[in-house]
């Protein structure tokens, strides 16, 4: 079952709100993006989406993928799709026209990949993986290696396998021991296993590219002692084609409760000795290599969590307007259920949710864009600390609420949720992931707190409140928005408040800072959301006063209102829990039966 | 895998506590069941859970139920199990002595079912629908009846089938349109098709009793038509032995996300006007004959979360415990992720809300008790207030938190959680039906507000507020919990207040009632664990004074603190929601794209 369509109206509302405020329009390398070039491209990956991935989508949750021999299949019309994929230059949209790519900057890739989740959870992670590992390769790697990888990867001829996790080294990266060993001709010996790798063996491309880390002989213990290394499946020929086998093995897949049209290999590299690597960047730098691109994949992860919601909010909001049940307010007229209030308020707390995070998401992209292409080195950095700021929060908040909208979605369809044939048991399994791969939610709140705001004294958070309460300033000019205003200017003041605290804390309230930490990066989740969702209002409401499709645009100001009655108030209560967090937590003694 | 170890000592904690607080031993006829006796039988119950109940549960989970033409087989070992099961005398724990049971009160009863639903749900549930169906033979059965029907219900000789739902009759039973024509022989013909039906078709016991839901042919429209027959599968001879086959089909089984243990039929009766039903009851009366077993479901459906919960803590503690990744904040010393601050607070999650929930359980099995065995007229009828008002609380509130507990569960377990060998994501896929089944959230919700707190002007809410401040001035009085009286007193306020908009709330205003009733539910559901760990504190402080196991007390005063800290300050964002609930929902269209 599908049921996909791209949510283009939408889609389109939000990255102009987000192009006009950004300013994105004074860059002069995006003056060529006009809104219309930007629908026709949302309509074309709207059409595949819908047409090409949706469809296989639950073709590849029921069949999943299959592993005989070391070799895996993956599920029936996933090799062709693919091939449409790249064929249809999708692959390489947002990647250098150099290496066959369509260049186009991140705040339209966003939206496209949004569509590509939604449709395809399992299918899209092949494109993710290449996109970030051609980032990789186009930050450190030398010419010769551009030359040998990107129009490969670029063209989806390659894939790319991100082989970080072992078996003792999952969270904890410093602890792995796959070894690299130097041979004379400066390439390197890989010997190691690795578990978890999506993608780490399929049968839709020509050539897998591991992306691996490894440590070599004499490095210092722990993250400071971990290199990067490409590790081809088949070897690469002087002439840039295909070799000979790398003594690259895949050893089993797993069986997952979700995503099961994604394999999830256990790998081996040098069984016999002869598996072949070559470093990218300089040794024992790889982690930081490696998080070029961890950062992006943990935006695609929030990603994944809005494309979820969306995809819940269409079926179930299809599934309440046909479905007859009960009787209206008066006892007397049979209704279909989202006529109930109760179902109404699921039905909106999934909308108001996607619309905030997906407008998050496209404003972190528009300053990805800013932070690459504007002239000026202020502007520059300030959209840099932004989007360190932010990309903890999305990735976690947007992945939390991605369970809870799939929840949401399977209790509006009552029994038939819980029924497979329905399709929506799917999202909460395939969702169940996004809060534990490419870190997990604790480790995105302690990247918040320790990193990103105590680590800068707090400045990067100060100049988003600083711009909230500046937009709050707008809302409380127009009359019907002051109440609103007031509760986003209070919750700013809340989150100061945290923010304070994180800033001015002793050795000894680290405990307590970690305990809470959660509890921050959800109010300030919540925030941004609420900050996001009140300029749609701002919008929406010039929109009204210009008498534009005045349905659509009163339904996105009820929207807004919806969101500040039923997730704002949040803030007030995990403010004080972030206050008291250590309570229990610091005496508590587990190992006391 | 099982790994489920009968958390006795938890239990007898607040089973004491309970009995004492309720003043159950005053009642005569439960003098006899001393603290010695009720740990004899949880010891029993606890070895049956962990050694024969809980191995079986991955069996179900991956093997599921087989249907093959009309036949349902259950996995391997289920029948074995369910012999030994009705050998033990389990199966009659609180039935009557006169029918074979062992007449056990609800107060030991709710313990030991707590344990079978951890140890393994899929199964339990053929125990729960025989409790529930004999109780309903046991009020409503004719003599001939009870003769006919309740030893062979105690024996386990026989099960029971609850037929209610139809494709257009889910949570608005007043659809039915299954037939019944009386014959001439009093009997009636049966007529119709049914979905959803547990256990409907099964090869554990010689015969089926479907408790089925119809309409008559002269019977009022809606709900006050339905009447409740007793449908055999097979006949029942006149000397009480199992004769012919009824014309009772199983068309089909689901293919669910979770409890694949348990068999869930498509049912047809009479598809060659065959099938014979016996009235219980009177005419037309059959819903609220239904709600009889509906109401001890509920009840056992909460305490299925209960049971998840527990489960599930008991899993990931052992998990966190042993594995070792990242290091403690010196940063020096790898540690178990226990001793991580954001893992310990998801462990103390989910045991502050086990015990707190749990302990409420107890409390409500125990006034059923009272309700019942009370000489006191009063006291009956408050009883039976106090377990109306808390039913729609206790089943929401418990099957919600259980699968925010089951995501808790697995994001501790980090990737492997989402490993389906791990045997934690069964939790999640068998804990998304608890808040469907047995009337959704929304229907507990609107229980709650309409027929539990408006019909009565809020007084049953009133005694309960009035007994909590009561226990919170106890609380007060010593000086080490008097920030926990305060906290406590501050949302019995709260819930006063939303109480009153709801006994004052005019015609107008049930749109937002309605909207906000998930809220208010919430609220009175944290309220109330809150009042049962202020007890657990104050029975543990005593303890404590007394010297007894002063490790195992200080660590349920630290988890009354956690959930202090953690879970009672939303209280307050909920009932800023519940004020203005209707925000949005009033104005949304959801027809305009």
């Amino acid at each position: 079952m599908s049921h996909y369509q791209a949510p283009v109206k939408d889609i389109m509302f939000l990255l102009n709100n987000v192009f006009e405020l950004s300013e994105l329009s004074e860059l002069p390398a995006l003056a060529d993006f006009s809104p219309d070039l930007i629908g026709a491209v949302l309509e074309e990956a709207g059409k595949f989406a819908t047409g090409v991935l949706a469809p296989l989508n639950s073709v590849g949750d029921q069949q999943g993928c299959s592993f005989d021999d070391g070799q895996v299949s993956t599920a029936d019309g996933w090799i062709d799709a693919y091939k449409q994929f790249c064929d249809g230059g999708w692959m390489g949209l947002a990647l250098p026209e150099a290496y066959g790519g369509q260049g186009l900057p991140n705040f339209i890739a966003m939206p496209v990949n949004e569509m590509w989740n939604s449709a395809n959870l399992s299918f899209e992670m092949l494109h993710t993986l290449i996109q970030g590992g051609s980032e990789i390769f186009l930050s450190l790697g030398t010419d010769v290696q551009k030359a040998r990888y990107l129009e490969q990867l670029v063209s989806g001829n390659w894939t790319v396998a991100m082989a970080l996790t072992e078996p003792a080294a999952g969270s904890d990266l410093g602890a792995i021991t796959t070894r690299a060993i130097l041979n004379e001709d400066g390439s390197y010996q890989i010997k190691g296993q690795k578990i978890f790798i999506s993608y780490g063996e399929h049968d839709v491309a020509e050539n897998i590219i591991h992306l691996v880390l490894a440590r070599t002989p004499d490095a210092p213990p722990g993250g400071r002692g971990i290199s990067l290394f490409a590790v081809p499946k088949y070897r690469i020929n002087a002439d840039g084609g295909v070799g000979e086998l790398n003594d690259v093995a895949c050893m089993s897949i797993e069986h997952k409760t979700g995503l099961h049209g994604s394999p999830t290999c256990s790998m081996s590299y040098g069984d016999n000795n002869a598996c072949f690597g070559e470093l990218i960047g300089t040794e024992n730098r790889g982690l930081s290599a490696m998080f070029i691109l961890m950062n992006a994949a943990r935006l695609s992860t929030g990603l994944q969590g809005v494309a979820i919601g969306e995809v819940g909010y269409q079926r179930a909001l299809e599934y309440a307007q046909e479905r007859v049940q009960g009787t209206d307010i008066t006892g007397k007229k049979r209704v279909p259920i989202v006529e109930h209030p109760d179902v109404a308020r699921m039905l909106l707390s999934i909308r108001s949710q996607v619309m905030g995070l997906r407008s998050l998401s496209y404003l972190i992209a528009a300053r990805i864009d800013k932070a690459s292409l504007s002239k000026n080195e202020q502007t520059r950095q300030s959209m840099n600390s932004s989007v360190a700021l932010l990309t903890p929060v999305f990735k976690a908040f947007a992945t939390e609420s991605a369970n809870l909208m799939a929840g949401t979605t399977i209790q509006i369809f009552g029994g038939m949720g819980f029924i497979e044939e329905t399709g929506v048991a799917q999202l909460m399994r395939d969702s169940r992931i996004t809060t534990i791969y490419e870190g997990t939610t604790g480790i995105q709140a302690k990247d918040l707190l320790f990193r990103k705001i105590a680590a800068d004294k707090g400045a990067a958070l100060s100049d988003l409140l600083a711009e909230i309460t500046q937009d709050a300033e707008v809302l409380a000019s127009i009359d019907s928005f002051t109440s609103l205003a007031e509760v986003l200017q209070g919750i700013c003041a809340e989150v100061a408040r945290m923010s304070e605290r994180v800033v001015q804390a002793e050795q000894d309230d680290q405990l307590g800072l970690y305990a809470g930490s959660l509890a921050m990066l959800e109010a300030i989740g919540i925030l941004c959301c609420s900050w996001q969702l009140g300029c749609v209002a701002l919008t929406a409401h010039q929109k009204l006063q210009e008498g534009d499709d005045p349905a659509y645009h009163e339904n996105l100001i009820a929207l807004t209102r919806f969101y500040f009655a039923h997730f704002t108030p949040r803030v007030l209560s995990l403010t004080q829990t972030f206050f008291q967090a250590d309570a229990g937590v610091k005496d508590y003694q587990f190992s006391v039966r």
